[in-house]
């Protein structure tokens, strides 16, 4: 069996995973339309993996089929506003989705296993993102037994259907059978979100062969059981039901997402709007991201118009790609340093466009789209550096990657060599920063910044409208550091290169805490607790280890637990 | 160097930990007292460790060292009521506190480093129980330098003084110097506590020198710096003004702590009200918890009277000891099976007597140090099984254990071989229940048994005061299950035997998240989010392996980090 194990630092090309990708290219997903119902059927090819040494056998999972289904749902919302439900099913007879792929999780790095995980977790919240702001509800119609990821994407829908068929279960098989946790938020979801009372919980995730029929219903792990003989009735009259409720407009027409003008190499990842260039000998990734080449549109019409070439979303469907790509395939590069470079003004002005039009079904898909990048950016973990130099845009959207940062330079001036006469470096609040870009934890960025300092909070977003110079960012609280011409390259260069020096794994857990002050949600228990958890599981010999469960499980052969608890 | 790593299953007698002490045996703090001021001074002895191998230069602490601050913690709350204000200081030159051995951190294994972090992180929320609900204010004096674990024991405190003397500083160094985290609460104190702003914090927290004088003070890391010249003046008046605040008595008498009556072997540990044998062919620790054996008194006077061999107080200092006792020294007994005996009513009785006399410091006390016991079962990594029997007293507090288990039967009606006229086992709900003791997430345990679903909360709040027989508790929802006499044996053995089986690692993942369903606080955060992210750091190569932070720190040779970023 090939092994993921070897993975060198430097992806070769040929291994690189590639995230774009469009239905016609589908290899494990249908997606079938009858007017404002759309559904979603899972079929995976067994010999589709996106790595050689497995077969997805049972409708099981790896992260190419995730890839899919996250194209299907961002399609969904942007090339069919007409569609108010997505139907979940699943195309195999008896099984609706087996879950993650065993043999893979087995043959899998630490970082792969990890990064993995991640990515579905966002799809899963994408999911829910779309059920409760973009009115597509998503509903499970499991038609065969949901086990483990398979329960996991259904618990990610707001209405769960079982087949009742005396076979057909619900289940959380990992700790039993592999030693670990289901890794996409099965339990935070089973708890926090359907209020499964917790012993049941625990009864339930202990128990390999799961749970159906009536006490399924009862248990609350799903909300309804269905004979197979009113089973396509039944779904038929939810999905109808859920989309009466919609407030989507029946005759909006969608606009196409063509696929993005890339290039990449191996020290190079290039866009229109975004430029990544990977230092290797620094491990580090200088990322640029560009502001609108031209003014904005007048109205929301001239959004639908410009359609994926309106810069908000261009760009954002750019920055989102990179930051997939770059955590998969380049992840000895543990520090990426951000800029933009262009007008601040338009910036603002496509901001502006769009929550003026907050109404406007396509506006409020770009910047909930931006919201949910912005959040992909909160738990990557990299190290990331935001610097803020003369011909830069930080303003309004794009201030937010630096409000994102772990750390931010802004510099008090300009470069004298290079332009004396170029406008200092400025930074600008905007209505953006106030409210429509909130973090996992459902705060603003600013508002987590300034955590327990409410003046500060106030002063902060009283000073949105006008260019902050650095002295006033920084007497504000909105950079870190602003030093000046003649500091400048020693602090910066100083601040990356000990980042390249500390442990990856600490900066990950330091990183982990400190972005997320304050409140915790469903979003940030996955990503900040369960995720944890996971992580460090996943890493003990009783799971990944020779004899560990994830190791044996097939072979016939149990797994040899130390069994201290720890 | 002696290593703690080859720890055996059962630790033998001479290398079990024992958490009983008293001042006169102490060997690193001293504790003075000025009327309504108490004096805690550290002054580790450097050849005082608990185990051979390191010396605790520059006031560094092990879990003996914490294990003399907890002793001295719970007396101040108990032989000296009178005590308002508790200054926390060092008592050596230049160093307050470097923080946990790291030495002995690099010589022991995983399970040691864990259950230490654990133990401390109580102490220091206990420290902050103090000041919030007894009247016992703790103020930090840093005569010097605190760092690492030094600063985290100051961060518990309500005030942080630090000497300005140009060289003492504030600090975490974990990152940058050992690879880590701060063990103990640091980051999360730091950030949603004392609020520092998180780029701030994150600077904070690279830099291993720190950071003193008038920027330790903007940045919030402490409250004030002070001159050496004022600095005794300056601690005084600082004393004297939260012992002016606080609402405890001033002609209160304490009470003794004598030392616990405790035997243990390898196979039992006993004391008055609790025993437990260790089954170490099944894994599993029976524990049984006694009922009063006499009414409760008539009035608070009794209470007083009867001082640490009041009922409630003396079953819990036993608690206290067994908890602590087993998960440091009986690693590899992973399930706790948890019963009661005797008579509900007087346990009730002890209950109301305490609830009628909030306001007496003594009642007050022992209500609270209940709580902060039945907190430590809820983040003890072992699997909890609450059996509820005919005889048995699962009633009021001693109903607090039942509700904390991952799993509870109750048998319907009684054990017809054993005693057929046994009135049938049965539970009740009573006013302890209700609000006097909180989880770390701020909720009732049954708010948190029931979050999300408040009409079954009601109904099982209501249905207090009077026993509830098997059904009606399972109706209720307040227990799992209720096997009758004939599946009642097989039921459970099958639970313990399963429990035993599974991945001792994913069985701690699963319940520390499934315990804390719902809201997090500063507690939870600690023990669900930092602990997580911590555990995952210490056993990673980057920390732990041969080249790792931890082992390399001291040589002179820098670690040799695997740079993927996970």
């Amino acid at each position: 069996m090939t092994t993921l194990a070897s993975e060198p630092a430097t992806t070769p090309r040929e291994a690189r995973v590639e995230f774009r990708t469009e239905p016609s290219r589908y290899r494990h997903w249908r997606l079938t339309f009858d007017g404002p119902v759309a559904t979603l059927t899972m079929d995976v090819d067994e010999n589709g993996g996106l790595v050689p040494g497995y077969e997805l056998k049972l409708n099981s999972y790896d992260l190419g089929v995730d890839i899919e289904l996250y194209d299907a749902v961002q399609r969904l919302r942007f090339e069919h506003p007409e569609v108010r439900t997505v139907v979940l099913t699943g195309g195999k007879e008896k099984v609706f989705c087996a879950g993650a792929n065993i043999r893979m999780l087995a043959a899998s790095e630490h970082a792969w296993k990890v990064n993995f995980c991640k990515f579905t977790n966002e799809t899963r919240n994408g999911i829910e993102d779309a059920t409760a702001n973009s009115g597509q509800t998503y509903i499970a119609a499991c038609n065969g037994t949901a086990s483990g990821g398979g329960y996991e994407l259904a618990l990610a829908c707001e209405h769960i259907m079982l087949v009742d068929d005396r076979s057909s279960t619900v289940s959380l098989p990992e700790l039993p059978l592999l030693g670990v946790l289901p890794g996409t938020g099965g339990l935070t979801r089973v708890s926090d979100k359907r209020h499964v009372r917790r012993d049941l919980a625990d009864y339930f995730s202990t128990k390999a062969e799961g749970i159906g029929g009536a006490k399924a219903v009862r248990w609350r792990l799903v909300d309804e059981v269905v004979p197979r003989t009113a089973w396509a009735a039944t779904v038929r009259e939810r999905a109808a039901a859920f989309a009466e409720r919609s407030p989507r407009p029946a005759d909006a027409r969608g606009i196409g997402l063509p696929p993005l003008d890339k290039t990449r190499t191996d020290d190079r990842v290039a866009y229109r709007y975004v430029d990544a260039v990977l230092d290797r000998d620094r491990s580090t990734v200088e990322i640029t991201v560009l502001g609108p080449e031209e003014d904005a549109p007048a109205d929301a019409s001239g959004v639908h118009a410009r359609g994926a070439d309106f810069w908000t979303l261009a760009m954002t469907r750019e920055l989102d790609d990179l930051i997939l790509d770059l955590r998969t395939n380049e992840t000895s590069l543990g520090t990426w340093v951000l800029r933009t470079r262009g007008d601040a003004k338009r910036v603002l002005a496509h901001d502006a466009l769009l929550l003026d039009n907050a109404r406007d079904w396509l506006a409020n898909e770009i910047v909930l789209y931006l919201k949910r990048t912005f959040k992909r950016l909160d738990v990557t973990s990299r190290s990331l550096i935001a610097l803020i130099e003369p011909g830069s845009c930080f303003a309004g959207s794009l201030l937010e990657p630096a409000l994102a940062a772990d750390r931010s330079f802004q510099l008090a001036g300009v470069f004298e060599e290079v332009d004396p006469d170029a406008d200092p470096a400025a930074i600008t609040v905007g209505p953006m920063n106030l409210g429509p870009l909130p973090m996992g934890n459902g705060l603003t960025r600013l508002a987590t910044r300034f955590f327990g300092d409410p003046e500060s909070l106030t002063a902060a977003e009283s000073a949105r409208g006008g260019p902050l110079a650095a002295a006033d960012a920084e007497r504000l609280g909105l950079v870190t550091f602003a030093p000046d011409d003649i500091d400048w390259d020693e602090e910066v260069r100083i601040a990356i290169e000990e980042r390249t020096g500390f442990s990856p794994d600490a900066l990950t857990g330091l990183e982990a805490n400190y972005r997320f002050t304050g409140p915790e949600t469903l979003e940030t228990k996955i990503f900040g607790r369960l995720t944890a958890w996971q992580n460090w599981i996943f890493d003990r010999p009783n799971a990944s280890g020779p004899d560990g469960a994830l190791r044996k499980y097939g072979t016939g052969r149990r797994a040899d637990f130390d069994r201290k608890r720890v």
